[in-house]
């Protein structure tokens, strides 16, 4: 039986472009198994770690979506104090090209060279990194520079093997089962090649969570968060700014509520708020006109679901 | 008669190397007559700056002592949030060799080439900035990498001009009068010179406060903090953790106030503690035992002085 996966999704930072008293910059963190895993990281995400108790010293993957700034400026201090704290897990971090460029000027000139392994992966979308726990896809979408939106899947699996069937194929029980089991397909005495398929129930879907990082509405999301439990995705503008989002490659409440129901995901939570908007009711209320699954994110609040 | 300055200290961040949940990365802020005057920008510096108030868009210089991470990592998304803000003031940054290089760096590639005037100076020591309002010494420490401290010195001025003993030089009243006022020379008819010194009264000494950034108790530091009103000194370690500090380029709360000391300051206020310091009753208790004007600073909190 498959074993069941507490993933926990931690706002770090819901604030765009810039921080407000309120709002960190822009971070989003993923708890499963054990692991960490960040949607960008934003200046400030090493505090707001901390204040989750999330541990710095535990296995961590980055992806970053695109090179703006406040996106990426939390790195160098969160791989300074990793370094500080004698990390001993090597760190992986994905993201557009230009980020080993800026990893590698960060860190060196101001004495953080990391002591630890630092992998840096400038990846071009597709399957973006594939482990035990989870896959990672990522996909291009329509900001001022290259973004990439990323699709984490818990739980995704090869259907049950189906004994009577392995059975009535006439594949005698023992070693031939175990491989079809593990996925690879096996040749019978005789010549007959037996594919998983054949012996396998339904592969297991698993659990999805989107997130955007900065973009207009657009089909490339759509695509990537079809289906998806957890769809989050930038609202850095109310929809009197529909024009200006437009015109810098952003989403309104709105917007981001039009791809959440064409994608029909279970839940949108929406970031990326504009310092602009102190109270964000209104942004929530412009959402759920179009999509009721809505809500807006908050710093340090989490969201747990089972994959 | 000389107008009176109100000048207020705040820490911004108390932290040394990694922040905590309840202290930010150094930087101290020096506000007066409208100006902001930064010692250090570490990461989240910006946020800091937004929960006190201070405008991201008035005149500011900052000073950074030293090149490691903890006291710079604030500087590229302060500059990213100056330039969103459409900051029209320029911003000078003084700091020592290789600060130029990182600022430039860590700006371009993320694209926040700063729209308004940034001007970096790497500086050596001695007067690194003067202007109507305050003087800025910078002198080298004893640290792991070359580190400066900074003296700032508010209200210092020439002495108030006596017209009585002008008249008994025989200067007759009028421009020349206003020449030996601004502090020049002047040449009498006859060709006696007369020189400001002479018909001027005790120049006033100003009111200072010392910044030493990451330093060991060092003679630099108790000669630039001589007679000072206010010395922000760090201070790593307790007293039990002497040897690292030392070995490390590193003060205890204990060797900061030796410096108070000798230096016959007003006030010592510690910062800059190491994060396995949760209480620091500690670290104020080994300072009061030397010098009993010390007090550790404290996140946010602020000093006013009269200048």
């Amino acid at each position: 039986m498959r074993r069941v996966v507490d993933v926990r999704i931690t706002f770090l930072g819901t604030s765009a472009g810039m921080p407000t008293r309120e709002r960190g910059l822009p971070s989003v963190l993923i708890e499963a198994d054990g692991e960490l895993v960040l949607f960008d990281c934003g200046e400030g995400t090493q505090r707001q770690l901390m204040k989750v108790n999330a541990s710095l010293g535990k296995r961590m993957k980055i992806f970053v979506s695109h090179m703006h700034g406040d996106h990426i400026f939390g790195l160098p201090g969160l791989i300074q104090t990793m370094n500080l704290i004698n990390r001993t897990h090597p760190l992986e971090v994905f993201g557009p090209p230009g980020l080993k460029e800026f990893i590698e000027q960060t860190t060196v000139p101001a004495m953080c060279k990391p002591s630890f392994d630092l992998e840096i992966h400038e990846v071009e979308g597709g399957e973006v990194y594939k482990c035990r726990q989870y896959t990672v896809f990522g996909s291009w979408t329509e900001h001022s520079v290259p973004n990439l939106a990323y699709k984490i899947t818990f739980g995704e699996g090869r259907g049950r093997f189906l004994p009577e069937r392995a059975k009535a194929l006439g594949i005698p029980e023992g070693p031939l089962w175990g491989i079809l089991k593990a996925g690879s397909p096996v040749v019978l005495e005789g010549g007959r090649v037996v594919n998983p398929y054949e012996v396998l129930g339904e592969p297991v879907k698993g659990i999805s969570v989107v997130y955007s990082g900065d973009t207009r509405p657009c089909e490339s999301v759509k695509r990537l968060a079809a289906g998806a439990e957890i769809l989050i995705h930038e609202a850095t503008f109310s929809r009197e700014l529909e024009g200006k989002a437009e015109a810098e490659g952003h989403s309104t409440a709105h917007g981001a509520a039009s791809v959440a129901k064409e994608a029909n995901v279970g839940t949108l939570i929406l970031t990326h708020f504009s310092a602009r908007y102190h109270d964000l009711a209104q942004l929530e209320i412009e959402a759920k006109e179009i999509f009721s699954g809505a809500r807006v994110a908050k710093d340090l609040e989490s969201y747990d679901l089972k994959a």
